[in-house]
Protein backbone atom coordinates (compact mmCIF):
# COMPACT_ATOMS: atom_id res chain seq x y z
CA UNK A 1 0.00 0.00 0.00
CA UNK A 2 2.99 2.55 0.42
CA UNK A 3 3.82 4.93 -2.36
CA UNK A 4 7.02 6.13 -1.02
CA UNK A 5 6.53 9.45 -1.03
CA UNK A 6 5.57 9.89 -4.30
CA UNK A 7 4.64 12.71 -5.39
CA UNK A 8 2.44 12.48 -8.50
CA UNK A 9 0.22 9.46 -9.59
CA UNK A 10 -1.44 9.03 -12.83
CA UNK A 11 -5.02 8.09 -13.51
CA UNK A 12 -5.37 5.74 -16.77
CA UNK A 13 -8.54 4.57 -17.20
CA UNK A 14 -9.95 2.82 -19.79
CA UNK A 15 -12.03 0.27 -21.23
CA UNK A 16 -11.11 -2.59 -22.87
CA UNK A 17 -11.55 -3.77 -26.73
CA UNK A 18 -12.48 -7.48 -25.60
CA UNK A 19 -11.09 -8.30 -29.44
CA UNK A 20 -7.89 -6.95 -28.37
CA UNK A 21 -5.89 -10.22 -28.97
CA UNK A 22 -2.30 -8.89 -28.39
CA UNK A 23 -3.18 -6.66 -25.56
CA UNK A 24 -1.80 -8.79 -22.59
CA UNK A 25 1.59 -9.27 -24.72
CA UNK A 26 1.66 -5.35 -25.02
CA UNK A 27 0.83 -5.10 -21.51
CA UNK A 28 3.32 -7.40 -19.90
CA UNK A 29 6.37 -5.81 -22.56
CA UNK A 30 4.93 -2.35 -20.94
CA UNK A 31 5.02 -3.25 -17.28
CA UNK A 32 8.85 -4.91 -17.52
CA UNK A 33 9.93 -1.76 -19.21
CA UNK A 34 7.81 0.78 -17.09
CA UNK A 35 9.86 -0.42 -13.51
CA UNK A 36 12.75 0.32 -15.16
CA UNK A 37 12.42 3.87 -15.99
CA UNK A 38 13.82 6.98 -13.87
CA UNK A 39 11.22 8.42 -11.06
CA UNK A 40 9.38 5.79 -11.57
CA UNK A 41 8.16 4.49 -8.15
CA UNK A 42 4.91 1.55 -8.38
CA UNK A 43 2.14 0.99 -9.75
CA UNK A 44 -1.18 -0.81 -9.81
CA UNK A 45 -3.68 -2.15 -11.94
CA UNK A 46 -7.41 -3.49 -11.42
CA UNK A 47 -10.16 -4.08 -14.20
CA UNK A 48 -13.95 -4.52 -13.65
CA UNK A 49 -15.70 -8.42 -15.37
CA UNK A 50 -17.02 -5.24 -17.60
CA UNK A 51 -14.10 -4.55 -19.39
CA UNK A 52 -13.90 -1.28 -17.43
CA UNK A 53 -10.23 -0.53 -16.02
CA UNK A 54 -7.78 1.64 -13.88
CA UNK A 55 -4.14 1.65 -13.44
CA UNK A 56 -2.14 4.38 -10.98
CA UNK A 57 1.14 4.97 -11.19
CA UNK A 58 3.27 6.64 -9.32
CA UNK A 59 6.24 8.65 -9.81
CA UNK A 60 8.52 11.21 -8.29
CA UNK A 61 8.53 14.50 -10.77
CA UNK A 62 6.56 15.44 -13.61
CA UNK A 63 9.39 15.27 -15.61
CA UNK A 64 9.71 11.13 -15.04
CA UNK A 65 6.33 11.22 -16.65
CA UNK A 66 7.36 13.17 -19.44
CA UNK A 67 10.18 10.56 -20.03
CA UNK A 68 7.87 7.74 -20.09
CA UNK A 69 5.51 8.94 -22.74
CA UNK A 70 8.29 9.28 -25.25
CA UNK A 71 9.71 6.69 -24.62
CA UNK A 72 9.78 5.25 -27.93
CA UNK A 73 8.52 1.08 -27.46
CA UNK A 74 6.17 3.01 -25.08
CA UNK A 75 5.14 5.35 -28.05
CA UNK A 76 4.26 2.08 -30.31
CA UNK A 77 2.46 0.07 -27.35
CA UNK A 78 0.02 3.63 -26.98
CA UNK A 79 -0.49 3.59 -31.03
CA UNK A 80 -1.45 0.20 -30.58
CA UNK A 81 -3.66 1.26 -27.70
CA UNK A 82 -5.50 3.94 -29.91
CA UNK A 83 -5.77 1.58 -33.04
CA UNK A 84 -7.02 -2.03 -31.35
CA UNK A 85 -6.93 -2.34 -27.30
CA UNK A 86 -8.90 0.67 -26.32
CA UNK A 87 -12.46 1.69 -26.44
CA UNK A 88 -12.24 5.07 -24.36
CA UNK A 89 -9.33 5.97 -22.15
CA UNK A 90 -8.75 8.96 -19.68
CA UNK A 91 -5.16 9.92 -18.78
CA UNK A 92 -5.49 12.46 -15.67
CA UNK A 93 -1.98 13.20 -14.08
CA UNK A 94 -2.39 14.43 -10.84
CA UNK A 95 -0.24 16.08 -8.05
CA UNK A 96 -0.53 14.25 -4.45
CA UNK A 97 -1.91 16.78 -2.28
CA UNK A 98 -1.99 15.09 0.93
CA UNK A 99 -1.68 11.56 1.77
CA UNK A 100 -3.03 9.62 4.72
CA UNK A 101 -2.64 5.91 5.65
CA UNK A 102 -4.29 3.30 8.05
CA UNK A 103 -2.85 1.52 9.87
CA UNK A 104 -0.65 4.82 10.37
CA UNK B 1 -15.24 7.96 -19.06
CA UNK B 2 -15.82 11.88 -18.29
CA UNK B 3 -14.93 13.39 -15.35
CA UNK B 4 -16.47 16.92 -16.56
CA UNK B 5 -13.55 19.27 -15.88
CA UNK B 6 -12.96 17.98 -12.36
CA UNK B 7 -10.22 19.90 -10.64
CA UNK B 8 -9.54 17.17 -7.88
CA UNK B 9 -9.51 13.52 -7.52
CA UNK B 10 -9.66 11.20 -3.78
CA UNK B 11 -7.97 8.08 -4.76
CA UNK B 12 -8.60 5.21 -2.13
CA UNK B 13 -6.57 2.59 -2.11
CA UNK B 14 -8.19 -0.47 0.64
CA UNK B 15 -7.73 -4.03 1.25
CA UNK B 16 -10.77 -5.34 2.39
CA UNK B 17 -11.22 -7.34 5.71
CA UNK B 18 -13.30 -10.67 3.99
CA UNK B 19 -15.27 -11.17 7.56
CA UNK B 20 -16.64 -7.58 7.40
CA UNK B 21 -19.95 -8.35 7.43
CA UNK B 22 -21.22 -4.92 7.09
CA UNK B 23 -19.33 -3.81 4.60
CA UNK B 24 -22.06 -3.52 1.57
CA UNK B 25 -24.75 -1.74 3.48
CA UNK B 26 -22.44 0.66 4.41
CA UNK B 27 -20.45 1.25 0.52
CA UNK B 28 -24.10 1.69 -0.59
CA UNK B 29 -25.59 3.83 2.29
CA UNK B 30 -21.65 5.85 1.49
CA UNK B 31 -22.83 5.86 -2.13
CA UNK B 32 -26.40 7.40 -1.91
CA UNK B 33 -24.83 9.71 0.14
CA UNK B 34 -21.78 10.97 -1.35
CA UNK B 35 -23.61 11.63 -4.94
CA UNK B 36 -25.52 14.47 -2.78
CA UNK B 37 -22.83 16.71 -1.56
CA UNK B 38 -21.92 19.88 -2.74
CA UNK B 39 -18.92 19.53 -5.51
CA UNK B 40 -18.80 15.76 -5.85
CA UNK B 41 -18.21 15.17 -9.61
CA UNK B 42 -18.61 11.35 -10.17
CA UNK B 43 -16.67 8.46 -8.49
CA UNK B 44 -15.77 5.00 -9.49
CA UNK B 45 -14.97 1.43 -7.70
CA UNK B 46 -12.51 -1.54 -8.70
CA UNK B 47 -11.75 -4.16 -6.51
CA UNK B 48 -9.63 -7.27 -7.66
CA UNK B 49 -10.15 -10.57 -6.40
CA UNK B 50 -7.31 -10.84 -3.74
CA UNK B 51 -9.33 -8.14 -2.03
CA UNK B 52 -7.24 -4.82 -3.37
CA UNK B 53 -9.42 -2.21 -4.41
CA UNK B 54 -9.81 1.14 -5.13
CA UNK B 55 -12.20 4.31 -5.47
CA UNK B 56 -11.83 6.97 -7.31
CA UNK B 57 -13.76 10.02 -6.51
CA UNK B 58 -14.00 13.43 -8.63
CA UNK B 59 -14.55 16.49 -6.92
CA UNK B 60 -14.62 20.66 -7.67
CA UNK B 61 -12.51 21.79 -5.14
CA UNK B 62 -10.44 20.86 -1.84
CA UNK B 63 -13.02 22.58 0.34
CA UNK B 64 -15.93 20.21 -0.69
CA UNK B 65 -13.49 17.22 -0.47
CA UNK B 66 -12.82 18.15 3.58
CA UNK B 67 -16.80 18.96 3.96
CA UNK B 68 -17.32 15.64 2.93
CA UNK B 69 -14.66 14.39 5.29
CA UNK B 70 -16.41 15.75 8.16
CA UNK B 71 -20.07 14.50 7.49
CA UNK B 72 -21.34 13.02 10.44
CA UNK B 73 -22.66 9.90 8.98
CA UNK B 74 -18.91 9.46 6.79
CA UNK B 75 -17.53 9.72 9.80
CA UNK B 76 -19.41 6.89 11.38
CA UNK B 77 -18.51 5.17 8.30
CA UNK B 78 -15.00 5.99 8.85
CA UNK B 79 -14.80 4.54 12.32
CA UNK B 80 -16.36 1.27 10.83
CA UNK B 81 -14.07 1.04 8.51
CA UNK B 82 -11.21 1.28 10.44
CA UNK B 83 -12.53 -1.36 12.96
CA UNK B 84 -14.20 -3.51 10.89
CA UNK B 85 -14.06 -3.29 6.79
CA UNK B 86 -10.17 -2.38 6.40
CA UNK B 87 -7.10 -4.45 6.42
CA UNK B 88 -5.03 -1.31 5.05
CA UNK B 89 -6.18 1.39 2.97
CA UNK B 90 -4.58 5.05 1.72
CA UNK B 91 -5.98 8.27 0.66
CA UNK B 92 -4.53 10.33 -1.88
CA UNK B 93 -6.08 13.89 -2.11
CA UNK B 94 -4.35 15.00 -5.65
CA UNK B 95 -5.12 17.83 -8.33
CA UNK B 96 -5.20 16.91 -11.59
CA UNK B 97 -2.90 19.04 -13.03
CA UNK B 98 -3.18 17.72 -17.18
CA UNK B 99 -6.06 15.49 -18.48
CA UNK B 100 -6.62 13.91 -22.05
CA UNK B 101 -8.59 11.59 -23.30
CA UNK B 102 -9.39 8.62 -26.66
CA UNK B 103 -11.83 9.28 -28.64
CA UNK B 104 -10.33 13.17 -28.61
Amino acid sequence: MQTNNAQYVVVFTSILNPDAEAYHQWGKQMESLVVQQPGYISHKSFRNPEGLGVTLSYWESLEAIRFWHTNTQHQQAQAYGKKEAYLEYTIEVCEIKRAYSFPN
